[in-house]
């Protein structure tokens, strides 16, 4: 039945006949598109999930968050995508890999660390990297990372320069670093070689709709205090981020120890390279005076447990970590220790292995890691502003996940179901930027059957290389 | 250009005219199915991968497996599938799963193993499992498993009659076991009636194709030594398995200890009910003389990674338990504790796991965990005469899976590619006892929208019932 008053309104606007007083509609607003109708998962600050929910999206920004039906009557939009049927997820944010390497993916498994390093990882780099590998392995790579979610990731490898043009090729978002090294690498002969090309590739890349330059030492046991002040001064002069490797295996912390006297992180203090926008990766052997440093610095954390597992590196003390207020990020590390790029896996695994190693099923919750995985990551990478969250005013980064599987079935918590049951393969579209990188399971910035045919050739010499 | 001997015989061919003398072509056989032209990773005693390999399949046996040409000229198949770009498997065999449970998949997460159960857990099951529960619980886990590449599964639950049946309808193979409890359960008031619906089910179901009836007694700490002696005496008497949780958490040992002072293993011994026809489940917590048990009354184990991990129960031993021979089994345990069913990640997690376990990289390769999901299993439930492996003779259950994907390139190590890379849903085709079950994206057994549509009205209903 009409209210009385809406009677009366329909009774006054059918007196005055087609040319007499109307309500003006509410001017809508043009977007680009809207993401309607799906289970939005915000991850804002109220870590409000919306039933019904939808993302207006002009340009590269989000510009609401809401309820889809409201929504809808407030926008006109170019284009609408359903999500009828889907989560609506941050796309997510992979905080450490070393993407040109899945090129090696599976070259050695199963092996000690310094057999892993010295008879693969090393002579295979030493014959196969160069320009136009590191090119292919990270299109091979963005096409892995797309496909299963990730719209962000940071990377620490050579000829970062290639990675940078790669990945933007590719639409994806990415802080990159050229790895800074107290030995011959692929391209460069010294750690001064490579400082030289990071301040190059800083000029190059700065202000980049998606490439985030940074300056990154390998490790502290594998650089001098003077390569690292080098690499902190730079990072300082042009507000870039300092991404290094710290703590990932006890033998590292033995010989930094025998070496200065201190853990990794006392000694990273003392020589005055720490501070708010350097991250560590790893961090999975760690002192009380280190946690207190990492706290006191407000360093990030990069986690990355299935590398940790794959080489028993250890198990971060990411809930410890986290109590205490240190932003964590998750990563998947190189494919050659996971062996896959997939962000999906990386959740599952994390939290799990936090819930042994403390023997508390409570040690880490669902919500918990999905904050790693998005907002954590954000925070870990200084991209918090831009991304991290389905918020007005964010980059449009998201991803459309399907919920109707079998997998995905019933669902009762999102946030279990996002980190325990679904997977990568889930992922039906990305967006990334603004842009559409996936959809109805193609990736629309990569020609696919060319990065196979690269990867299948790079197979064969790669092989060969180690003698096979 | 022609070699002479065959231009000779060319030439004695054309003299001789239509009607002349020609070799008689060698006789075909007959076969129903032929999988050609996939690597095939047999699993069998020489662990042969054959590169361009081929099952030959009549009724629904394996009769040949070997190169794709030769086998292509032997044989006359009904039907051909071509596993180009594919690695062609023995079907995966989940050792320990409560599959009708995967209707609470996510209603309990991170939180203590107590709240769990007390919480959660029990009251869920005493306000929804019924028969139609069971029978619809049971068709959404074999549509989740046979997705992720399972072909065979172990079960322990309530209404297993019904589990038996919708299993069979869905084409999967099993071993099957009614949970016996010495406490009221959905469908027994006490273990005696427990008992007494094994025996009719075992009676029912022996002899069926795909179902192996067991007796399941649920655990030590939940039975009486009177129970548990009734049901190895049923499962002697019978031939078949008896599976029991057994060791899964520290409390459950300390329990034992205190009402018997004795490890669960030394219990299970001293009352007379051990032997090679016992499948223990997780197994988690064991003393050396457990270690000696097991492998003198030849135990098998079935390992739950994931469920182990998820509800903190701690790290089974199964490195040492592989050096002692014992042979141990992969399983995903219930979809609340996991909280998928998916065998590819029960891989990736056991793989990994037993690595940072040990602190040793080297601790478990990939192979051995692909033996563990194939022919260990199979081993585990007694049935490694009969599948586990792709040998002539065994029963057709293979799966092939996509190894041209994003994340399957390159590819040095099929088996580190399985274990550490490829993915549930990367599976494309499978084939259980000779029927092709899953094709090109479709289960073909089972009707998937009806299945899904009925998870759909049970969320509700337990929401409800939780008081959600």
């Amino acid at each position: 039945m009409l209210h009385p008053i809406f009677a009366a309104l329909l009774a006054l606007l059918l007196a005055a006949g087609p040319a007499g007083i109307q309500p003006a509609p509410p001017a809508q607003e043009k977007v680009d598109l809207l993401v309607a109708q799906g289970t939005v998962v915000t991850m804002d600050v109220n870590r409000r999930v919306l039933e019904s929910g939808a993302v207006a999206v002009r340009g590269n920004r989000i510009i609401a968050v809401g309820d889809s039906a409201a929504l809808n009557e407030r926008y006109v939009a170019a284009r609408t995508i359903s999500a009828r049927g889907m989560l609506v997820l941050p796309g997510l944010v992979n905080t450490h890999t070393h993407a040109p390497m899945v090129l090696f993916r599976g070259i050695a498994n199963d092996v000690s660390l310094m057999d892993w390093l010295q008879k693969y990882i090393f002579p295979a780099e030493a014959r196969n990297v160069t320009r136009d590998f590191v090119e292919w392995g990270t299109a091979l790579a963005c096409l892995e990372m797309i496909r299963s979610g990730t719209t962000t990731f940071a990377d620490m490898y050579y000829f970062e320069d290639d990675v940078a043009a790669a990945t933007a090729r590719a639409g994806m978002r990415a802080v990159l670093g050229e790895t800074i090294i107290g030995a011959p690498s692929p391209d460069s002969k010294t750690p001064e070689e490579a400082i030289a090309y990071t301040e190059r590739f800083i000029r190059r890349w700065k202000g980049h709709a998606l490439i985030s330059p940074a300056v990154s030492p390998h490790a502290p046991y594998t650089n001098s205090a003077e390569t690292l002040r080098a690499c902190k001064r730079l990072a300082d002069r042009y507000g870039v981020r300092m991404t290094i490797h710290v703590s990932e295996t006890r033998d590292e912390v033995k010989q930094i120890r025998e070496r200065y006297g201190a853990t990794p992180t006392q000694w990273l203090k003392e020589i005055g390279v720490l501070g708010p926008n350097v991250l560590f990766c790893h961090a999975v052997w760690l002192s009380d005076e280190d946690f207190a440093i990492i706290a006191e610095q407000q360093i990030g954390i990069s986690h990355n447990p299935e590398s940790n597992m794959m080489l028993a590196s250890g198990t971060a003390p990411v809930a410890r970590l986290l109590s205490m207020g240190i932003t964590v990020g998750l990563g998947t590390d190189g494919a050659v220790s996971n062996n896959n790029l997939d962000m999906f896996e990386a959740m599952d695994f994390a939290g799990k292995l936090q819930k042994l190693a403390n023997m508390d099923p409570t040690a880490l919750s669902a919500v918990q890691v999905l904050e790693m995985a998005t907002l954590g990551g954000a925070r870990a990478l200084g991209l918090e502003k831009e991304i991290g969250s389905l918020e007005p005013g964010k980059k449009a980064d998201l991803i459309l996940v399907d919920a109707e599987g079998a997998r995905a079935l019933p669902l009762y918590d999102p946030y279990a179901q996002i980190v325990y049951a679904l997977k990568g393969s889930d992922v039906r579209t990305s967006l990334i930027d603004g842009k559409v990188v996936l959809e109805q399971d193609r990736v629309l910035t990569l020609d696919e059957p060319a990065v196979k045919a690269r990867a299948g050739e790079y197979q064969v010499k790669v092989a060969r290389s180690l003698g096979r």
